[in-house]
């Protein structure tokens, strides 16, 4: 892994909206696997592999729910 | 992923019962996979593997918890 | 997924007792099962299949203990 | 899955000590297991299987951390 | 698994930083594994398998992960 | 595992910032592998599978995720 890539887009937890937080948490969980495998044409190949295996993208969308659930305390729920 | 796509049915994680939270907590784990696969054709094909698939479907479920956690946190419990 | 199967019985968090914290929490895992699986033919077929399978057993219990940490936390854990 | 087990022995998360929270959460993993596959002689068999399986162990580790954080909690950390 | 194992070394979930934390959540991860398999020379054979195996790797890690998430808080996390 | 292998870099979960949090949290998660197979050679062995396996790079981005959390509630979320 890389600490050259930046992890957390404008380095701050804080977003306008649940909507933006939510295209945080996604934005977040990617930065990990691009730190963690820093080819962007072997992270393409993988898109490839996962963006048409159920059981990946359900543990995708397992990694962005904890992602958001930092965000979404981080925010106070945006009450 | 595309952030085109809505991620949070109107923009907000408060609900009038935990009946709703939770029917928010399904669709906002099904938006995340739609982000990651765009494709709907692509989607009800893997829906035909998933749908039949114990241990997918158990991932699911898991995959829903968090999302629901964090929603329920959001509301105080509905209390 | 339906919206038409209850996914909350009693649409409510709040149990007299642990004891019934923990069977919601096993309930509300099942009905996510039945709203992603709507065909109770396939889901007997399926039961068949994680009930004899050790690592699926495994993840059915992390499931339930995800669900329960929330229904806990919304009734102060009984205190 | 059989409402007629008991799923949290003496139906309280309170416990007298860390280490007797760890238990309560090793047998709480257990008895989940034990309302969805209710036939001793098949739970006898798969023991034999997830005892002798490094990832199933870690899987069971993994369930026993979660219930483990919702005891602690519950027992404001035994401070 | 055997309730005559300690769980939780010195019965506390208070240490003096979060380095000793750490050590502790991973002895605690490995003593669930030890009171699941009480054979100390099945669990040497297994080591084997977990310590070459990346995905396994892994997930050791996100139940370390969890156990000292709990850690952690019981500490105020070190303030 | 080793004890000798420092688990957190300087013996602390406070960050300046929520990137260097994130960076916190990959190396914490780095560590615990690095204590659990401690050989180096071992460890660049399996890189070379994980960093092209898209399911174990998901399975990272969860652990990072867990690990993460933590960090962000012990800085408070860097509010």
């Amino acid at each position: 892994m890389s600490d050259a890539i930046q992890l957390i887009p404008n380095n701050s937890l804080i977003t306008a909206s649940p909507e933006e937080g939510r295209q945080l948490a996604i934005k977040m969980a990617r930065l990990i696997i691009k730190a963690t495998q820093p080819d962007a044409a072997v992270r393409e190949r993988l898109r490839g592999v996962y963006a048409e295996d159920a059981g990946m993208l359900i543990a995708i969308g397992q990694t962005v729910a904890v992602e958001f659930a930092t965000i979404a305390a981080a925010n106070n729920y945006w009450k």
